[in-house]
């Protein structure tokens, strides 16, 4: 029954995406292609205000992050670094009598089993049907490879193959020197993107949630190791409830560095609009954790579908540089002369006890000690390669979760008295595709139109407006709630008296009158 | 001569490109991939301002434009309908010696050769040899297609086949109707898209001027048929040099709109730092243009590497659409009312002469009069499938212009009045990556360095800012000129006393002294 409602409450967002013209099936015309989504004019400036305060927020707010805008093909050995080449795959099922395909985990969850894994891979557990055909006439899983390939160059053979990017953060590692040579950072910095990303899934499903072309916000924040921290802060900070998480400190360590970015993205969320309470924050268990991660956190949003991952926030250790260091034969160590200066004042028997003290803690993670050793030798010259905090965004999740979360059908007094059901999306200002609709009382006076039209230029010289001269201005206030449009003004006889508008509030829909340099500093302190 | 002092002025600006984190070969530390390029953190903040504003300008200010964001791997029949699949190919040649793969036209042009049209495609001139080594062992010329292939879902099979767009304006023509029909505009509209675009070139070259990954910022402005206009407004407008192109009238025929395009594309150029004498106006020769393109200008800028054209304004008629319509077998006709109602004031004689006037026109352009009778039955019916206008501009090539128009060689008097050379980017503060540098004079006075973040921190509320505190002034000016950076203020001991600071510009390089709030009103008459 409630399942019944959020349905129904998916298809009426669905159905006013299309309408409105937030979101439309790509090549609808030609019979559409499945998991891909296009953004109609409301959409596509939603997702640009997403992108822009996410970057607005994370690069230029900040000293110690650079952007980077990479290529979508890069060579294919960055997806041999960094995994994806060899292990970026789902296990897949055919169904051999009706010949459908299915992700091997989805189609056991769909009936309510789990899939066995195995020494080898996966296996399907008792009793799993097709969902298609009810047959139990089913393959074993399979891996297939979920990256887009491509042929670069003229020739299509092996040499040429190429593959559209799984993820914007390798792009970040495969230019970590670059970046770091040109900009004038040290360690602790950060690295972001925002682009597009390509995941060929078997079963693209739950509208733009999750799609085979994709948009990511990532960032690759720049720690050093704690072994690093300790030494020259002779301690690292330990993570308590008390610890203050405002300003990062020298003697932080991969956990509070951690938990620092898991609060600033909290933070960003809720900037964007979303309400705090419908964030859901899941630590994942040891035993979900990638071999080289930390700790990964992520935020969840309840999408009328279910609860799903919006972001996440991971600690990867030092993994992927170093993956690229070997792979490419590059390089990926930093020099830091506050570290060198910290080991030189040092006497052998500190260092000593430093040594052994860190190659016992390698140890107790199960790692090799003579990599531990060389690890401390290289700290001793003051090198290391960094570790690294990855808040990992989606940008089409994170408009999904506020489309969803904005949208409200309401009973609400007409005109005559009666209830009216309106549809409206209660966006946070910030992130309105239209931030202010202006309507001419009437279109027939010319002079009161053309106070209106000066209004509305005025206003549309700082924020994306929408001019409405239509119908009874109950019904063009309608068509602003659809559109999430915070403030409507109304340009009326008494405009050309004194001055002043109406200006009516989308979710309370109170109105008051308003001088126009009051408009304008009431939209201002709202978009800001 | 001049011809090396420009190659010398290219390798000059591809080497600040790296040096200041303008612009990064993709995967360099992997030996790099030909034909993609990667931004840094500079670069990355200039091409996005260049990006935004062309948003502002062509959607966000007008009232007659709507965006689009459409995915890049799209249903693979809309290259079919496009004409994409079978002719959006280069006559490539290979050396049976060498075994190197050239260009056709550009092997021919290198020595000074023209590729040779034949009825069924291209030949090389006598004499044409391998500009690798000298053989004149050479294949015939062959069609390559251009389009970057990959595969959607888990089968590889000619089924599965879908390409990454070569051109962000199919998607807008594919989502044609469903943006009319969402959003509320009626013929003349345009809509517009900014996004990545995908070319196999074979000889990717000149920097990023042709690389195989790029960004395209394309606006498709929809207009009525001239015949449509006639019948609405009795004449279809004749363009003069006298035409007043300031605001569209309604009996702008496709040649008036035309013209209006260009000169709003101009501007815009003009706007984003490109002196306007620097700007060429090319028209396309009657044979240099498509079949269906009535007019097609090309605004080209004299790269280090040549003339060569950043942007295109095209007409081309109802071809696109229609195509669409033939493919789809969704109609892509509009109704319109005006046009109806023109129609139904009009007797028979005054249609028949209409029909009749009508087909001669179109049977002298060679066309098909029982096409021509079908279309005037339709028009006669207010129903008529959009002209277009298209202005298309290379978001990669207009950033590298500016780039290349901004960056000079200066002798300037050193601190020992000896003569130095500056390196400086004389970017419009429109578009510069970062609009203004914060010093604090000396880094050991607390009072003095708090004024100065201070006075950062206000001004990077509202702009990139970049904080300097290492090293004397002079080299700090040096830094930020190589960035482009049109401001660098200075805070002293003065600042403290009376609250002004040192500002310094970048083009002059005169310095003055302002209040913070002079400060702040300079900038952002500057920025903008």
């Amino acid at each position: 029954m409630a399942e019944n409602k959020e349905n129904l409450k998916m298809e009426a967002i669905v159905s006013l995406c299309k309408r409105r013209g937030f979101i439309f099936q790509s090549s609808e015309i030609y019979g559409g292609i499945n998991g891909f989504w296009d953004y109609g004019p409301l959409g596509c400036e939603l997702k640009k205000n997403v992108k822009d305060s996410w970057w607005k927020r994370t690069v230029r707010l900040r000293e110690d992050v650079e952007g980077l805008d990479a290529t979508i093909i890069m060579h294919p050995d960055i997806w041999r670094a960094s995994g994806h080449a060899a292990g970026f795959a789902d296990p897949m099922v055919d169904c051999k009598d009706c010949r459908k395909r299915f992700r091997a985990d989805q189609l056991c969850e769909e009936q309510g089993l789990q899939l066995v894994k195995t020494a080898t891979g996966f296996a399907l557990p008792e009793g799993c049907k097709c969902t298609a055909c009810g047959s139990t006439n089913l393959t074993e899983p399979r891996a297939f490879n979920l990256m887009f390939k491509t042929f670069v160059g003229p020739v299509e053979d092996e040499n040429s193959v190429a593959y559209l990017r799984p993820d914007t953060a390798q792009a970040i590692f495969a230019e970590f020197g670059n970046v770091l040579s040109t900009s004038r950072q040290a360690v602790p910095f950060g690295i972001a993107q925002v682009g597009k990303s390509f995941r060929n899934e078997i079963n693209p499903r739950n509208f733009t949630f999750r799609s085979r072309e994709f948009e990511q916000m990532e960032l690759e924040y720049f720690i050093k190791p704690d072994e690093a921290v300790e030494l020259i802060c002779g301690h690292v900070a330990k993570l308590t409830p008390e610890t203050d998480l405002s300003e990062p400190q020298a003697d932080w360590g991969w956990e509070i560095w951690h938990r620092y970015w898991v609060e600033q993205r909290r933070q960003w969320l809720i900037d964007v609009g979303l309400p705090p309470e419908t964030i859901v924050e899941y630590w994942q268990k040891p035993d979900e954790l990638a071999h080289y991660a930390r700790a990964c956190v992520d935020f969840e949003y309840t999408f009328p579908f279910g609860t799903q991952e919006l972001e996440g926030i991971a600690a990867r250790s030092d993994f992927d540089l170093t993956q690229h260091q070997v792979h490419s034969g590059k390089s990926m160590e930093v020099f830091d002369e506050q570290l060198k200066n910290a080991v030189a004042a040092l006497d052998d028997a500190a260092r000593a006890a430093f040594r052994e003290k860190t190659v016992a803690e390698w140890v107790s993670r199960g790692k090799d000690p003579e990599k531990a050793a060389a690890f401390v030798d290289r700290l001793f010259e003051g090198k290391y390669i960094p570790h690294v905090i990855e808040p990992s965004a989606g940008a089409d999740r994170m408009t999904l979760a506020l489309i969803c979360d904005a949208y409200a059908e309401e009973e609400v007094p007409n005109d005559k008295g009666k209830k009216d059901v309106r549809t409206v999306l209660r966006f946070s200002p910030k992130v309105a595709p239209v931030k202010v609709a202006v309507f001419p009382l009437v279109k027939n006076k010319p002079e009161l139109y053309a106070k209106a039209r000066e209004i509305f230029k005025t206003l549309r010289a700082e924020w994306n407006c929408f001019w409405d001269e239509s119908g009874a201005i109950g019904r063009r206030y309608r068509r602003q709630d659809e559109a999430g449009t915070p403030f409507c003004v109304t340009v009326d006889f008494d405009t050309l008296e004194n001055g002043t508008v109406t200006v009516r509030d989308r979710d309370t829909m109170r109105q008051e009158r308003v001088t126009v340099e009051d408009l304008v500093r009431k939209i201002r302190a709202a978009v800001g």
